[in-house]
């Protein structure tokens, strides 16, 4: 197979890979203008097409007996490794049934189904171990644990959590946040985990108790970084056929760890760059139900839109 | 008196002045933590103070026979020309009642008097007419719409208006909107005004059918300009100390008209440098009741201010 299209990044023909935990599944999903049934989904899903534009990303996770052949073609087709992408045929894929609302402000989870997801335990091969970056997708904290136990001396680390595990598993995720060398969660769950919802206020407070880096998320309202060196705020990319935004958050995270490892840097100015094009690949996401219009966009698309964003962010 | 300080721009040390219409008030405020009785208040006092800070304001409204000397002296004390503020000694100032919500982001009116501003009708001065930048607070859209049609020919209007314009003189508001240069609004109003609750397509059909340039303000989550040489976005100033966001809006337009007044320029990156200003004044305002903080940051604060904005949005 060849190698699909990628960002290049001057001087680094050959970025370090990235090794992505997390969920692999089935969604339904309603919209007030349409809906999808038993599409592709999942964090790691949406975060390996995203990372896939900059690195070569290694997926870790479970799917069902039912899970088809030619989604397991859409990731391949990206050249993402699936050789970690375990089929446990005893049962059947993750399942989310969820529904957004007008403006799509919010949304009900109508129907969860773990099925294999539940018995779902990482364990790492020998070169699993040893890639350089990693991202723990919005798994249970005893199993992002269990992933930072296993890995071998990485150089970067990205976790991400859920509103459930804030609620059930604080303790545990406090491990994780502390041992991760970024944080990446939404405005909700920054407010859950401090108290605060003042986004600036809630930042200052996760850096000064939780973790080192964190990026919290505002939906339409774009992304902050709390950084050692200060503080960068960027819009989101001026979306107009916003469809479905499911895994927006996830391909975020996914295409900024891919940056990071194609560059082979994670200080500042990187983590600057690299959430605008994660922002521009992220806006892909959410004009397509499930991960099409990712799958399919191509880099000439992502590099227009961040300069799109540089352009709107000049002053 | 002495001039007082102003920020100095490059080769202009003489700026034209500003015309602000609009209303002078008594507040009465209740916030989550604490409330301010009968404070001085209004569009006008607000837009001038901010616009103090670059250039002479001149304030046309109209107070009641219960308004303080020492709410005329702060005004003053900025070097705002008062002349234009008539006293009406048949009843009292303008009076509004409102409290707000846990996090501010919801407020109720809870008494409205108009008591003198019901008869306020502008009567601009041969001297006044002159004026080159003017700024249509929200009052009336027929009082706007005398002012504009007194005014011999402005270099730049900006208009600002109200929910209660939107819903009961729409047609007005309409005349006044495409007749200014600029119109400020925030994104409750654009939603109102055109059916769109996306920010980015709400800008984009104000330009196409209602208005040259427009800034539609969010709030915490700062503004977006929509200008015929592009899009721009600025985050609002990561406040922490929010005490009562009651005036920010008058007061982002105030110091962004003082802005051009200052620099006598209108074009797309004039604006953007006046819309960093304009956050780093509105951020003053709400960590104050009233126009306390406003009134005496002074010149050093809002340059710092602009400094941090400049930097935490630089890519």
């Amino acid at each position: 197979m060849t190698t699909p299209r990628r960002i290049k990044i001057k001087n680094r023909p050959n970025p370090d890979n990235v090794l992505v935990v997390g969920s692999v599944a089935y969604d339904s999903i309603s919209t007030p203008h349409s809906f999808g049934e038993k599409i592709l989904g999942g964090s790691a899903s949406y975060a390996c097409l995203a990372a896939s534009y900059f690195t070569t990303p290694h997926i870790v996770g479970v799917v069902g007996h039912d899970f088809r052949e030619r989604d397991r073609k859409k990731l391949a087709k990206r050249g993402i490794d699936l050789s970690g992408l375990r089929t446990d045929e005893t049962g059947r894929t993750f399942f989310w049934k969820g529904r957004y609302h007008e403006n799509f402000n919010r949304r009900d989870t109508e129907d969860l189904q773990l099925n294999v997801f539940e018995r779902f335990n990482p364990q790492l091969t020998e070169e699993q171990k040893l890639t350089p970056y990693v991202m723990l997708g919005n798994i249970r904290p005893d199993l992002q644990l269990a992933v930072l136990d296993q890995l071998e001396s990485p150089k970067f680390v990205l976790a991400d959590t859920i509103d459930i595990w804030i609620e059930t598993k604080r303790e545990l995720l406090s491990q994780v946040m502390r041992r991760a060398d970024l944080v990446v969660i939404n405005d909700t769950e920054s407010a859950k985990l401090t108290g605060e919802t003042n986004v600036i206020l809630a930042g200052r407070h996760l850096r000064a108790h939780s973790c080192r880096t964190v990026i919290i998320k505002k939906g339409e309202h774009g992304a902050v970084l709390f950084h050692e060196d200060g503080l960068f705020t960027l819009p989101a990319y001026p979306v107009t056929e916003l469809r479905d935004p499911t895994g927006a958050g996830d391909s975020f995270a996914g295409a900024l760890l891919g940056y990071i490892a194609a560059t082979g840097m994670s200080d500042f100015a990187t983590l600057k760059q690299g959430m605008i094009y994660a922002t521009a690949v992220a806006s892909l996401t959410v004009e397509d139900f499930s991960t099409d219009r990712l799958a399919k966009a191509g880099c000439s698309e992502i590099k227009a839109r961040r300069k799109e964003i540089l352009k709107m962010t000049k002053s």
